[in-house]
């Protein structure tokens, strides 16, 4: 942390800035130049959040300069994390592919869309029990029920199932019936759900919340972390001022949370544009940008769907896509075309 | 709803997607101009959920212009909302406030605090006692403790308590010991939270969620409002580029819940900025903008705060403010300064 | 300047950092605690932007920590500028108030405009001559013909002129027909324009960007401000994800620009919201935060105006709105409700 | 245009606001539901704009739907254009790139970097003779003699040139030695360049806006294209609340635009980012979303360049990256991986 003294603070006021940091067990170092004085303080970082600095007289502002989160960053865990879901590995060379539709409507859709997904080569299958809604009044998912559907369509097809977890009751049923289980964006400041999540046992994949800071997602994390070391991160898009799409896919987030962490990334690109035209585009950049894999809508019939059809690929559609994704993957490595840059 | 076809778009997709609208029990009304062509959807709107229109061949996109939530929408309920907790009207004639340390902290810090929140007359003591904190390594608050803290100083001031919740197990205790139930901004979407505070019997105050719109705000409110009409809106500053305050205080987010809704509205300008030296403009323009309240954070000794010391008001600061506040507010009413426009 | 060494920088890396730092002139102190090294940058910050660490190897981030404004700053001037235009003083005890119609459209319009604010106790009537519109299909201004219409209406009312310049070339004739030329939110970093505007010889205001930073908007005043110390400042909204307000008005700027500079600011709550029906509650708020004026939209006809209808006030809305404004900010002044904390 | 009323409107509210339409020789279309009544407009959009529809009596608020820019629409020329400059095609097959230094420093600086920039087979040298700076004491670019060293490499390497204009005047200087200009991000609604800078009868890049949409951008474009067709788009970041990059890159802007228009898009990872490190990982993605080419910073030596040093490549790095977009470029073309629905 750096303390930046107001012009006309006093040599008083700046003795009593490193009282504080000191009587807090930290190390104060005093610079003073022509236009201003600045104190930087020293030390283990946890020991920082309980002195609130800029409520002492003379103080301007203060800036935060290291990280709060440690499990989750690449500085104590140098190596490239790789987790592995029932043989397929996420974070590996081949991307990951998670498809299916945004929820579980009835056996017929989800088998259905099993079926194309698997034709496509995806390894995953994904689709909502249970749906967190803006409004109470849309449909909320199926529930245990979907959740049993899904299960049954691994055993159909092979297929890895993802699903979401809203709920602290929730998180032993999806565990039961799902191989990776997801936090949604909404939920990812959620404390109290976090913490609960990491204690099941099995891989929990961590959407960027709709205004949160690459820093805020990290820490996140870091509460899953503490029971469970197998976190995938899951890019979909921020909220900004622009309405042409639903939300602004951050692809810069794949390459900031590879040089500050060790955890595999995806990007989810339909509810990152909201708009099916944009997800060709945008699988081929996130491949290219190197991230481990994608997460994507896709509708047997996307005009009928329940929830986000606009968003959702048809089967022709996510064929040539995973066509496409397939072949760039492949030629990436082959030329040995890293794109990201860790040190 | 109003459905913009492409201009390429064929009699054949026009007619397909009235069929579709008009499958879903609603109605539809086409109309062609010499560059556009618009599909009108009319009747109940919690049909439009299950309609992906956007999906459908030819059409460009669709606007959705009827609002999702009911009994939160001064449509259905004209008359503004007016709370009573222990004698106390939220949404009535004088301003409801409700200042506090961020976090309780120990019984001498909260009795300290509750003195001089009584001194400065705010009716209400708050309090955190389950802290949501963005690093797993920052102070998450006292718990049930910090709930027995919190009703001993009712007992000792008669000031009525609001503190946090933030699990669904956390509800029981929170509703045993507080007057008022608060539901914070990184919890605004947390839906399984919603629906069952609803159901605790007291009034919950529902925080707006960092990035959330108005119109999002107001359906989570709905999801509580299913069991419990008793809910207070607290605007507390959305997230922007602008990095100078903590947050961008939303203070035309009164006049549109005044205009929309008929739910009282408190504001947080101790959040809202970030900066105790704008606690002070920001708690007038609130109670001239027409507010209900004012949430603040004070701390008997700020740089010594566990947490947000630096948005924390000394004893000097707050009783200087609340002096201003209730002149202010006795004065509007006085001379019957009306800010608010309904209709 | 702060900047943050990489974990496994090496020695040699921390010295390449202080050398580049120093043959600039600079002084370079280095801290070193148990996870972070940091190096501090003390000297005169303008010689700072030559020198780009964060490229040097080992360098993790940078972080600046002084301002980059000067003549703008309170530090530097920390007594409050009062600016006269005719014997009108902005900044000082009296709201300065500007309405008038968003653009003006004919004789008939400006004059029926002018004789609404005159008649509401406005000191200045705003209309623009020029207007920079988004399409190049919207009405444009009436140009010269526009500003000679405004002088008219100075002459019939006593009232001062206040219009928006948008070109270098605009800056003689406007400086010729209007008392303030404003500088509007579009070209707030048109630097070109402010530097020549600077060398009008009248005083200028300044609106915010729609999406700039306090800082930019300080160092954009900086711009004008060599030439000329009579500028003004006008917060007007700024961009953020919220649609259901044109723009989110920032009200606490009004506190921060009065903590950070010396000069005057105002605000307009028509473009800040984009609704009549929120100009009121956002007009009483910002003179309670403590602005120093406003700018408002009449109209003497709104549903027929050829731009910013919306946001117009009828004539019956503005007397009403400005008999409160009057009371308000009379009733501040002498209860000595003082809403800002400078120090 | 649809006129969403409120719910308590009067039928002869409705018969106001349909004879307000028909009096600007436009058809309404009323739509009466349950729960809601509805105006539709039709006919000519350019008529649109001098009603103020929202300010009627019985108005809740008022839709636009329909584009306001045509030039620049794919609807209104469907085939994609290529822009010819001195036998380089931009919007063909192959990327065009653009790189070089943020600012033109001198003679040695920009011919050493001219030669990197060759080397890696880019086809245009950028570099800033005129630079919009935040703060009036950073350096403002040599100017004319900057525009003559540009020339200079030129004559020296065969690359053709683009280069900022930021003024009126400097328009005719900046036209004789470059072969394409550049209108920056902080002046894509400088209306009054945009206009004069259409004349110059040589190609014109447009920069995004810092807080545009992309609404707003193509018409920024159709000022231009009143007079000059040739007209590229160019993607370099927008503002969001997220502070680890400098910028938001708005990857599905490509997608965006090639679906609304008809003019080539080049995306900027230097501003977009402003992190070095994440220049190759998002030039990579921008060819992959199918973006007809790149603007990047190179410096021969970013830790002493006099501007944007930490987002500039340096020659290895450059020469990598460069070696990665002709290899993805060309397999993406030899197997017909096109990214972009148009349809």
């Amino acid at each position: 942390m750096v303390i930046i003294m107001r012009p006309e603070a006093t040599l008083e006021n700046i003795v009593e800035v490193t009282r504080v940091i000191e009587s807090a067990g930290l190390q104060a170092k005093i610079m003073e130049g022509a236009q201003q004085k600045i104190v930087g303080v020293i030390g283990d970082k946890t020991k920082l959040v309980s002195v609130a600095i800029d409520a002492l007289p003379g103080v301007e502002s203060s800036v935060a300069i290291s990280k709060s989160y440690k499990l989750a960053s690449r500085e104590f865990h140098p190596q490239s994390t790789i987790i592995e879901v029932g043989g397929v590995k996420i974070g590996g060379n081949e991307p990951a592919i998670m498809a299916g539709p945004c929820a579980v409507e009835s056996r017929e859709q989800l088998f259905a869309a099993a079926e194309i997904v698997k034709e496509g080569g995806a390894q995953f299958l994904r689709g909502g029990a249970y749906k967190p809604r803006t409004s109470p009044y849309s449909f909320q998912g199926l529930e245990v029920e979907g959740l049993k559907i899904l299960a049954e369509a691994r055993e159909r097809t092979g297929l890895k199932i993802i699903t979401e977890v809203t709920t602290v009751e929730g998180i032993a049923p999806v565990a039961e019936y799902s191989d990776i289980l997801q936090i949604g964006a909404r939920n990812m400041q959620n404390f109290g759900l976090l913490k609960e999540v990491g204690k099941c046992g099995k891989p929990v994949m961590l959407k960027r919340g709709l205004a949160a800071t690459i820093d805020e997602w990290l820490n996140a994390a870091e509460y899953i972390m503490n029971d469970n070391p197998d976190v995938i991160l899951c890019e979909r898009g921020i909220r900004t001022y622009e309405t042409y799409t639903r939300n602004t896919l951050d692809l810069s987030a794949v390459a900031a949370v590879k040089h500050l962490s060790h955890l595999p990334i995806i990007v989810d690109p339909s509810h990152g544009t909201g708009k099916w035209r944009m997800i060709k585009p945008m699988a081929f950049a996130a491949i290219a940008a190197g991230a481990d894999g994608l997460m994507m809508e896709i509708h047997p019939n996307p005009a009928k769907a329940l929830s986000d059809g606009s968003q959702s690929l048809t089967r022709e559609h996510y064929l040539d896509l995973m066509n496409g994704v397939k072949k760039l993957s492949k030629f990436m490595q082959e030329e040995n075309l890293n794109p990201i840059v860790i040190d």
